[in-house]
């Protein structure tokens, strides 16, 4: 008995979640739980089925690919740690966050490395027996300072990439070659506070609520599809520095439950939005 | 054109999604929303499904009737708004919350009466011209004043009856009368705080966060099928007065949520707890 | 035995708490609660003294104001209903919820009038027996509309006007009539989302958090100090509509927790930012 | 200039504050900040005063004890780092975040030794660089084992204990040892499900809300006072399994604030109360 999970994503039509979940059952396997949702501005169909039983993967996606309509997407996934890479600068907590996670159990992940352009968090990823590449920015260019990054992180062959306080802007060039891989985790609650020193924005704001946002990377500097956000409540005695010591918190949970999503597979990524099924 | 919900509760088996929507397919019906829950203990099944098209009741539900296994429920909501009778006491913020949503559109009931075993809330209830009894436990034994709440009440013939805030502990006669249809709040975050005074025992324990709990009644005081909790966080400075209190915008958040489920049809009971689809 | 607050705000210097505290002493006044905060960028001081006692207020008037810096300002407030007129366009919630905390003893206010640029809510005001001025903007220039909503306004001589989502954009002049004595409801988590339609803005974007601020109003549109911000989960399910209802539940939060703050005499405002004390 | 933290305790009478505040005036000292608390029941009085200045500790506390009523207590602090021990049995996720809080530098802890009655931590300790000590139950009598403990942590001296989830009840004597001294992280939400298991307990009752407890351990079980609670939503979905998983972040956020409570000196106890000033 294996568990999967099976992913379909096509324009809606009376009966997908029928004729789909017919195939399930003539192959014999037992639908654990079932969640979809139709977009209803696109008319567009995504479903999550968690799946036990006897996978002929052939077959299955044979008889789904005859079903569904033309320009469907399915993809059938077994229940493995992805494979990740980690990009960082010098902040410890989301990386020493998702390190303790993965080390307790909690989140299931296979760091195949981590990746500064600072050499500060070399130490830490050490202590867990984790590769750390130290590849620094200085004297060189934006593209030639991605190139090297890339050289390092494209041997690896991850799944994702995680920035965990990374805090460089990254070109178009370097996003598509993960294009909807790459998880971001923003220091404000966006779309407030795009750009830099978010804390010291909403410090000088006086707002009375911080949050983190993890997103897609795309084009857009911190425009791309949110998957998770948190807040934390703030008030007049927090200085920027005591937002951002605050804030800590609210980044860790914020990309460590999107990092929960994906390692379920529950996002679809639907234009500029996610699907969290 | 028309939406209904479809509610199934069955013994689990494979094929059960693929049969029902099957069904709804032959039917031309559009499946809007679909959410299931197996229950790993008892294997149990529960289905919510969101329709749209043209209904032929009769033969739909016979073909589901065909399809399921024996000891199967099933049935076909329409979206008209329940009929309620909300029982009080005293106090106003539950009564004048829900009659407040109900006025502006944030929540769909139809209230067919209050009933109140103290005169307060009738002048509250006349504003919004809905019938108020003053049904005094004055004077009559536990017994008799059940007998003339149900005299009253009865004749209105409500699918559910709401105790928002309503002091009197029912006997399981009365509650027999509405299995699973009488939602109370109970001023604590149940399972602590069972009884009386549950502000003043959160007071004196000295907690952090107080609570309240939407339940469906049954027979053991504070024990039914929990529905919603909602928490708020205290500190030292408040009093036991300052508890109840805060406690107030709690109570109405739990039970106005409790209510939004009930509404739109994605309450199951399932034994001692709820299954909310 | 009286019960005041006071308030009192000036340069900090070494030494003040105990000055203040000493005048209270010497008048034989008890301090029930005391909070004071110090700015350090502008090196402002703020203090809230709850005090009992019997009071002599001419005499401990003047010796604050001997024993206090130049530019400094106090007041010692009883603890009387603040008047206010409440403006309201078309939605009842936030209208609703004040009306209904007032009468349930939740909020303490005189609601001296309700004034609306619509006719819509003039039947739930008369419900609370509460004069209700209907002044339509229509075909009025804005300063025309201004003046004649300021003509209604001025002869209940409010402490403050609460903006209880009133959908007009109000100008500096009419602002300047009450500095620092209106407050909004603006329907997002500022500074997110600022102007029109946020609630679109916010589906768009495709956020998973929405919410709401309530701020005091000035010159620059959705600028004003901050007093309150509140917020609730949403996700990929929620239209534009959903967002809006849901968030309906938040803006009320956020303003009847701001109300709150300022009937206790809480608030200070500096600069741009509030001092919630 | 020092930055230090004066604790002062003791029956409430009219002009503590200023007479307070004056000697502090008098030793040119500075207040940053200044909390105070007094129970209306008890009639005790509780402040904590941020000074900053040039110290002269003795004469400062000679000024004080002269002006303050017999049974007073008061406690002038640094802000060095409080030496604990940590106590664990073999969950790794409360001691992990501990762990990687103080590495990171968001919580100010001098972690003395690690006690674990089972081996498993001792790997993590050491990638900390921490002594990680092995006490065994097998074999042992409750007090012994309790004798084994004290006489590993005696040597070091430590200010607190935190009981990282250890999962043995201490004894009134290992208690005495320690006296308001020991925290202790409870997972569920007292008072409910005290006990063995609460999540089994919590799931069987069917709630929609879990909790953790950070308190102070004293003679009765899960009776001692409480510092910081924490809440997390579930539903149907969980089981006692996947709850004890949700309940790791509400565990590690629950003890991690109290334990900041600590570090900063804002935690007093009052009869079976906090007063977190």
């Amino acid at each position: 008995m294996e568990h999967r999970i099976l992913l379909t994503e096509c324009p809606d039509s009376k009966g997908l979640i029928a004729q789909i979940t017919n195939i399930c059952y003539k192959h014999q396997l037992n639908i654990i739980r079932n969640t979809e949702y139709v977009d209803p501005g696109t008319g567009q169909f995504y479903m999550r089925t968690e799946l036990e039983g006897i996978f002929n993967d052939n077959t299955l996606l044979l008889d789904l690919d005859r079903a569904l309509p033309p320009g469907s997407r399915r993809s059938l996934l077994s229940r493995s740690a992805k494979k990740v890479v980690i990009l960082v600068t010098k902040e410890a907590h989301c990386l020493g966050d998702i390190l303790m996670k993965v080390y307790d159990g909690s989140l299931t992940l296979d760091i195949a490395a981590i990746v500064g352009n600072h050499p500060e968090l070399a130490e830490l990823a050490q202590r867990f027996g984790i590769p750390y590449h130290y590849v620094s920015h200085q004297g060189l260019g934006r593209s030639e300072h991605e190139q090297a990054l890339l050289k390092v992180i494209a041997p690896y062959q991850p799944e994702y990439l995680i920035l965990a306080k990374f805090m460089r802007i990254l070109t178009p060039d370097f996003v598509a070659q993960y294009p909807n891989r790459i998880i971001n985790i923003h220091h404000s609650f966006l779309p407030a506070f795009i750009g830099a020193k978010p804390y010291q924005q909403a410090f000088e704001r006086g707002v009375k609520i911080i949050g983190a946002t993890a997103h897609f990377v795309n084009d857009q500097l911190d425009e791309g599809p949110i998957i998770q956000q948190k807040v934390a409540a703030v008030d007049h005695n927090y200085s920027a520095e005591d937002m951002e010591k605050a804030g800590r918190d609210v980044e860790k949970a914020a990309l460590s439950e999107a990092l929960q999503f994906i390692t379920e597979d529950r996002v679809f990524v639907h234009g500029n939005k996610t699907v969290i099924l």
